[in-house]
């Protein structure tokens, strides 16, 4: 259960330092913080906490479809994307199951915990950036009951087209294999999504959050688009209640506000270009990303890590993710003051090194 | 997933009603509203919302050990007790389950959700007024591998002693049933609380839950106490980050507030006088309860339910528990304001029929 980023909490207690006062680049989570009518709609809110929360998220589910343009039966909400990504391998049972290396650890644990199901994984390469090959996955799939596919991937950030998705869609179908694709933080590059050929293809589930995006890690919310069937079959099994009425509230409310969403894609443009600038007058080698983090390598590592956490700085270690050696490291991207503090610190690490 | 009291939401949807003008009696939540310490940690901890909740609750497990004076490694927090009810029979698998009629409705659904695993009830009558016979159930407990017993039961409200509980947990330590004992009223009525003794019996499963007492259903919130070797498996399969970080700063913050502890005692011992004076004055049979809630019996319950809703005002229609016809109600004890006008309510429908 641990060995994942984001846990300021410990690092906290580790290091002295205040949990508001550490810079936190080991979770990759929108730098604007919640949209204004989410906090709102948490304050709103708590006149109704002694109430349990709708059973199955009903209003929230409505909304959901109406933005998106779904159909609110093919949906079901989540405590965080994590319930459902424990939920689908429990319901649909499969035999083996297809992960790339690396990627979201928690796909493994849950098809292992949930079914003993066999895991088989699709390396991915540092000579390719990490990138997927949709041909290469395709036949990787071959005798699998369900594949996981990261969209952009954690921790690479790599982005696969739409169309090479819908490439392995239609395979998966064709070999009754059903491909999980974890669209977690797919807002930052939203054209790419495949949400809306979830309709079409009964073997393809797309998981969304809207913990990264709205910054709304702490109150736990995301969503799953499945097939008719698959839909029906998930609701027979999902615990009640599960959504807590805050998220819920929150969740509605941060939809509503585009203007949040335009800010925040452009305030990753901007903070990307200079990182990325950054980066490169370091001499620090990183994989080419569409998400709001980048996997980073550099050969100390794990002392660089020491190095920051003790300055209050947390990135994500990535030596426990299989697929990675010890040498990766992931940042998200934050604010400019953030941004610049670390590559400040990385700068001069890798300067003196 | 349907079939529970508490939905506001749904009523308001039928009636018209904004959610927070309902009087809600169908959900057994303590009138006194969240403590006011919780409110404040809520309020406080919204600044930490963009990031994750610790995985595992650590800070909010210390905080109960200490609190009730247990073992932290036995206790695991959840997205409400629910989850834990849910965890149980996944993890420990049993094959026959015993369970009283009626009892929460959740128990059945999440052994035979999980496991498949066979169901076995032991009917509780209304000529016992519902009470559990603890030698009864010893005898129905035989070939099976777990037992499920709410005290105070819910929906009954009838409490078995701790002597009588402790009977049944070493009878079920003789024959290695799991005794799952869910206390999630329990506060009502702490002494009788038999947290203590898991440390003693490698059988023995308490479950509690914080959203009853505390007034914080919206936000999700319980613990288990578990066998340390039992505890060990279940953090195996336990998902991460499921307590979202304002359920559980309010908690803690609950935890602390002995005051709030003293007068909802009082108050539900001034109101459940009232009640029950007031339904005896109306001629309405109800079931002795140690909880905060009245099984009752009235024989046109189904019109009688329908008129209060028309009105606004929820009561659990409990026709759907296993176990009682469709003439009970459950009804929560709530402020004098709102149980004199469900006691008028009742009383005027009841002489008029």
């Amino acid at each position: 259960m641990t060995g994942h980023g984001g846990n300021i909490h410990e690092a906290s207690r580790k290091t002295g330092i205040p949990p508001e006062r550490i810079l936190d680049f080991s979770a990759s989570i929108n730098p604007l913080g919640l949209p204004k009518p989410a906090t709102a709609a948490i304050l709103k809110g708590m006149r109704l906490l002694p109430h349990y929360p709708e059973p199955n998220a009903g209003s929230l589910t409505a909304c959901i479809a109406r933005h998106y343009d779904l159909a609110p039966e093919s949906l079901l909400c989540g405590n965080g994307s994590t319930e459902l990504i424990y939920l689908i391998p429990r319901v649909l049972r499969p035999k083996k199951v297809l992960i790339t290396a690396p990627a979201f650890s928690e796909y493994e644990r849950a098809c292992t915990r949930s079914r003993k199901s066999e895991v088989t994984c699709q390396k991915l390469t540092r000579e390719d950036n990490f990138a997927i090959d949709p041909d290469s996955f395709i036949r990787s799939m071959r005798d699998c009951n369900m594949a996981f596919l990261c969209n952009p991937n954690n921790p690479t950030g790599r982005l696969l087209g739409k169309k090479a998705v819908l490439k392995i869609a239609g395979a998966a179908r064709r070999r009754r294999c059903y491909l999980v694709v974890d669209e977690a933080f797919m807002d930052f590059c939203p054209d790419e999504t495949v949400m809306q050929y979830v309709r079409r293809n009964p073997y393809l589930i797309v998981l969304r959050s809207l913990t990264k995006f709205y910054a709304l890690a702490g109150l736990r919310i995301g969503f799953g688009i499945f097939p008719l069937k698959v839909a029906q079959e998930m609701k027979k099994y999902k615990e009640p209640w599960t959504i807590n009425s805050l998220a819920d509230a929150a969740a509605r409310a941060a939809l509503q506000d585009s203007g949040y969403r335009a800010k925040s894609l452009a305030t990753m443009q901007r903070e990307k270009r200079f990182i990325e600038k950054s980066l490169r007058q370091a001499g620090i080698s990183f994989v080419p990303s569409e998400a709001n983090y980048y996997l980073i390598r550099i050969s100390n590592a794990s002392a660089v890590i020491r190095t920051l956490t003790r300055k209050g700085i947390l990135v994500r270690d990535c030596s426990n993710f299989a697929g990675l050696d010890e040498a990766y490291i992931r940042i998200a991207v934050r604010s400019r003051r953030e941004n610049a503090i670390l590559m400040k610190e990385l700068s001069a690490i890798c300067a003196g090194s």
